[in-house]
C-alpha cells in the first residue's frame, strides 16, 4: 500500500471527456510498479479507458449511448428524479465505475491511444469525486 | 496481502439484488487502507455498482436488460440450456463480474449511493460464489 | 508487488476468443494468494470473462454484439479508419478493457466455467499487447 487520495473533479456537462492529466497532476509520486485503482463514487455516472486523440470519438459515444439507453422508455417506474435519471444509472453499470491501472516505471502504463474518460450521463451531474489507490 | 475468503450467497430470484449488507457483514476486520477485490465465479450473473436507496432502480434495471438483450433472438445457436441461458452470458460481459473497492478507515468506501448489486440472469441461477480478496 | 510481464498476443481474427491457457503459460510463478491484474493496452478490442466450454458461446458474442453496435449508424462522426472502427471503440468501453482475478494455492482462481476472452473487435486488429501484474 503506498497511498489514498480522494479527487474532487469539476463539474463537467454531460458527455465524455478525458481526465487523464487531471488525475496523473494529482497523483503522489508512484512506485516503480504497482497498480492504481480509481472508484468514481457514484451511479450516474462512469469512467472508462478509450481513445485519447480525436474528440469525435467523444461525440459518437454520447450519440450512441443515447440510443441504446433513451429517455423516454415508457416502463421505467425510477422517474421521480427526471428523464435523465435511469437511463444515467444504466449507463454507469453498463460502462464500470471503477478502473484498475497498471504502474511501470513511476508512470501509468496505459496503452498510446488509452484515455481515461470520465462519462458524465446526467444533464447537471455537478462535481464528481474518485477515490484513487496505489498499491504496490 | 491481508486475506482471501469465498461467500456462497444464497439462491436469489431473476433480477438485481443489493447484497452490500450480506458481504460486510462476511469480512474479516479490514486494514486501515486497502483494496477489496471481489470475483463472482460465474458466466450467467453479474456484479456491479449501482443506486443503493430505491428499489424501483433496480426493477427498471431486470426489464431495461430484458429488452436490451432479449431471450427471442433466433440466430443464438448456443441454446441447449434454456431461452435464458445467452442472454445470461452476454448481460454478464456487458455487466462484469468483479469488483475493485477501495478500503478507508477499516470500511468499504464506496460513495453514499452506491451499492454492490447481484445481478442475477438466470431463471433458477441457484447459489453464486464470491471469492473476495483483501490487499493492503 | 510480485511482478510484471508484457505479453504480446498473437493476432486474432474478428471474433471472441479463449485466451485462459495462453495467459496462464506466460505467467511467472504465482504466489499463494494475491491478485493478478491483466489491462489490455487498447482501445479498439476488450477483455471479458465468460464461458470456457461451448465455442457457440462465442459466436452468438459476435452477432449479438454486431446487432447491438451496428456498423452502418449514419450518426457516427468517428469514420476515417473504416466502418468497424467507432463500433470496435464503443464495444471496448461495454466490454472494457482490463480483468483483476484472484489468486488461490497460486493459481488464477476462476469459476469452472469462467475463460479469458479476449475480444477482437476490428476486422485487422493485429498483435493485441496485455501489461500483466501479479500483486500478494
Amino acid at each position: 500500500m503506498t497511498g489514498q487520495l480522494e479527487i474532487t473533479l469539476p463539474a463537467f456537462k454531460r458527455g465524455y471527456h478525458l481526465i487523464t492529466d487531471l488525475i496523473e497532476r494529482k497523483l503522489p509520486p508512484l512506485p516503480e510498479k504497482g497498480l492504481v485503482n480509481i472508484l468514481l463514487q457514484h451511479t450516474s455516472a462512469g469512467i472508462s479507458l478509450n481513445e485519447n486523440a480525436d474528440p469525435s470519438v467523444r461525440i459518437d459515444f454520447e450519440s450512441f449511448m443515447n440510443k441504446l439507453i433513451p429517455e423516454n422508455n415508457q416502463f421505467y417506474s425510477h422517474s421521480d428524479e427526471g428523464d435523465d435519471d435511469m437511463p444515467a444509472h444504466l449507463k454507469a453499470s453498463l460502462i464500470g465505475a471503477s478502473l484498475t491501472i497498471p504502474i511501470t516505471n513511476h508512470r501509468l502504463n496505459l496503452g498510446t491511444w488509452q484515455g481515461i474518460y470520465l462519462c458524465e450521463f446526467r444533464n447537471s451531474g455537478g462535481c464528481r469525486r474518485l477515490v484513487v489507490t496505489v498499491i504496490s
